[in-house]
């Protein structure tokens, strides 16, 4: 039994090379509020949070992942989250409350089995929300983080994890043809499609973060702006529907390749008995409804994690089921 | 503490006095679903839904609420609640399964303190959801169930009841400026801002019942159908933005006076420890964040309720703060 | 036959109070482009137009409209506009180029027979469009000026005068339920609904100048921004649909009370031939299409215009056809 | 001197295989109206126009087009367009009213120099536009014809041809990089961005026909009925924005390979002397605003056009400028 309850994903750290040229891409365009600054780091949110922030840029030598956050409902749930990563010869480490982060009380950063980075925490510093500022809309309208994509050697055993030990409930999953193996899963905390989708590929990656965006109106305009801005090269995926979710996406790398997807419109799921839908890979609107085919790089590459103690890079292992999904109609 | 589990709005049984215009309303120009019909009733459903209903309509001598539902997420938690209506010597009832509700599970009708007539359930039929089925879209794309909207003589007691013994949390409430008593309260049970409101006035009745629309252009697209069939009459406030929930909003009443709200885009509460939000009711943004003041028949009438063993409709009393909040700007 | 070419509705000058206040209601919150300035006068345009600006506001002791312009398709029109006028025994007074308005080449200033304060030129020095600068894109994304709406007491003499000397068509009119006389005309040289609409009433006197939105998202938005800044009291009217033009509108006062109209998706007329729509007064979908009742101050305030002369308010008559239309559903 | 008047691009028709399936793409998936039909024959239009038909699907051994139509401001500019051709030589032939096309008047059908096969008519029946019966509007919400792209094997000739003889006026066009050769062209007659392209390649054939929708909300909604409907094959490119127009697209194919343009939110050219719009071919943004690539089958691949006399399709040539835009990011 899950005694503990972590209540969604909260906030994602990535590395950045030119703080000033992330700057142009996640507050200029695209329209991230940004909440507080030192010379090493920005931190930035969405219109509708209270969170002190959702994403943090660091400085760093190159892009990729430090961590992924998710909040839990009561301070008690970081020591019961302690105890069974320990119990499971998990690596854990605590964080002095406002040492890394600014504004975040004391938080528990761990390697789950699959060896994602993931922290949690209970206390953050609050903000007004600026739901209704309109005047401070701006770009994909960005609302709120949504969910982590990540890609792991092994989807099932991460899937065990996080689903028996860690609470999240399966939404939607994508099967092989023969045999229905599980190939990658959505699963959730907070009553939308996931919190946390877990795909077969090199890993532990963090193949990308979601923050929720207004509408889809929102997303198109994104589009538009970073093409007026000269950074076409960072729209890698989308516009489109994913037929998984239903939701309306636009993938998006920065300057230092790190990965977000700007995402809406997916749908509310109350009841804990809800069924899960289930998507052969070989459905031809499984991962674009519309059936527009996703680029290599999309597939092939994802951000890679820091060790919680070292802050190296981790080492990646290939995947157990070989191949990728045939997404071409 | 709550022992129980409700999961949602769910259901609203309306009475029509003429099915066949109650259809040309519901599912010709808003895009119900129909799902089920006999002589007596209409079944309708949204797009995103998987319960075989959401809105029963049965023919009756005039317009009117038979009563409001919530599923509970067991079994067993139908038995919970009876026995704590029956504790508080509240009426109750059992509905045999299939027998007043066309797939529906063996339910609890009961009147809480206030004398809202309240069904809870928990088995109903599953159907395939629409949700992308896309050529089945119409009119305002309706997506599902999203909350009941009630009139009570004694806004504070209702709203002691539903969140000390039921379980609901507040999100946002509307409090007199002198002495911050409430006026009304938005409550919740699912993920967003509410299940119930509760609003200080003539009770009990129904104000409305709200429906999820997909986006607010499928709620101008509702507007611009009403009035090309010439039902311009049923568009009786808005479309506008509330204040309180931040939702794009439109009220309807069909030709028996039955009110619904088609309703979009509030936000997602996740958080247990979500601060609540306080409006004065002085706040010209309060009710529509734009300003516009809603008609009189919006603050004054509302639908009555059945009686659950009698089908009578139940008297009302006069509500303990007087007035109404003034909307102009 | 007319023997010159007005090409479209180029821009209005309104008189405002306060330029740094009427600046943060058509800059910060609607979102037009300041294109120049100086100590008296702001120069705004949209983000489609090349003419450098197509609102003037000047500082004055009072708001109202200088004069509305239209542009021509050769210099030598002019000189025709001007004979025309003089024929007809018409005030006229030629505008040196950059004299009254920045970068404009020499102008001719007017009063037709109804006592409208009209401007003919045909240079203006041109700037690069912004249509494809979406990172400038705020408010309501104006695109360009769109029409002039005027009150005159006498419809048919107006609407004779700009279809049978300046080359107007009609393409939409409203005409009393009694008899037919028309008591508003749409009348168009650009292939949309309208350059310039005449409507029965005191005048002469401008009732508002309209401009292009990018969409119906875009007005919804402009609602939510002045909404957020605090300027409620400048939404007068809508947002809706018109049931004359099909256009989606929202109507706004300055806080010199100039009245402007965001709008947008009307139809394109490219036939000489098209036959107009004609509306009986007592339709109930005529003014907005959705039923909603205008307010007082729509019907009976207007912006007066100056003399083109004198630059004092010129003196208004009562309208020949009483009354107004009941626009209640 | 053009001393006639084409006022805008009016119909085309196809050669479909199967009418009830391209009935089931056209009308229930896109929302084309069926305005008449025979055994032979679908006639097809949008909300907004008068005209009988915008579309004409006729039964036929393969696809391809019979003939693009352009309509005239009156009667007597046939016969004035009739003794240009044949004074240039050029094949025409006459067509009895009602005799091919149901309800046109009589009609003049060329061979133009590039040998494309155009009609010209002036009579056509009209219909009651559906512009204000929204209930009606389905799918793209088709709104009206818009445009025709043709392919020719010497863009400056047809170019030439087009401004000089048929009074078109050029918006836009692309130009090779070096020495800025035209390599296609964007001329309109009504006042938007195009009536009619003129682009390089294999001709003549007809790559498209532009229709108008009424969003792009309803573009993104096409996308989603049509892989709802598993039509997702006929969804070729987009939905993307047009550097080039700067519209908002999404081109599909038929089930026989005609190819349409489902196309919106260009702009506005009111003025003779508006100054065109030249893009490099080697302009990152032009094809597709965003940088997305157009797939091959978008250069290569075009409906051949019919034999004015002999209905057989008409051979092509290579074009004179070799190569293709590189549209790649």
């Amino acid at each position: 039994m899950v005694d503990f309850n972590i209540t969604r994903a909260a906030h994602v750290e990535f590395g950045v090379t030119d703080l000033a040229r992330a700057r142009a891409f996640y507050v200029d365009a695209l329209g991230f509020i940004e909440v507080d600054r030192d010379n090493e780091t920005l931190y930035l949110g969405g219109l509708e949070e209270r969170d002190k922030y959702s994403l943090v840029l660091r400085k760093a030598k190159s892009g990729g992942a430090n961590h992924i956050a998710f909040r839990v409902a009561a301070a008690e749930d970081l020591e019961k989250i302690a105890r069974l990563y320990k119990q499971h010869d998990l690596p854990t480490r605590w964080i002095e409350a406002n040492s890394l982060e600014s504004g975040q009380g004391k938080a528990l950063r761990t390697h789950d089995p699959s060896g994602l980075a993931v922290e949690f925490f209970h206390e953050i510093e609050q903000r007004d929300r600026l739901l209704q500022q309109f005047d401070k809309y701006r770009g994909a309208n960005i609302m709120r983080m949504d969910h982590f994509n990540c890609q792991v050697p092994h989807v099932q055993s991460a899937f065990d994890w996080w689903t028996q030990k860690m609470g999240f409930m399966l939404s939607e999953s994508m099967v092989t043809d023969v045999g229905e193996h599980i190939w990658a899963a959505w699963i959730h905390r907070k009553q939308n499609v996931h919190d946390l989708a877990l795909m077969n590929g090199i890993g532990p990656r963090l193949h990308h973060a979601g923050f929720w965006a207004q509408d889809t109106q929102s997303i198109l305009r994104a589009c538009d702006i970073l093409a007026s801005l000269d950074m076409r090269n960072c729209l890698e995926r989308g516009p489109g529907r994913h037929g998984l979710s239903n939701a309306f996406f636009l993938y998006l790398r920065d300057h230092d390749l790190n990965r977000i997807e700007i995402y809406t419109s997916d749908y509310i799921i109350a009841d804990p008995d809800f069924k899960p839908v289930k998507w052969p890979m070989s459905h031809p609107g499984r991962a674009t409804f519309w059936g527009h085919q996703a680029p290599k790089s999309w597939f092939e590459e994802a951000m890679l994690l820091q060790n919680i103690h070292t802050g190296e890079f981790l080492p990646t292992q290939d995947p157990i089921e070989p191949g990728q999904p045939n997404t071409a109609h």
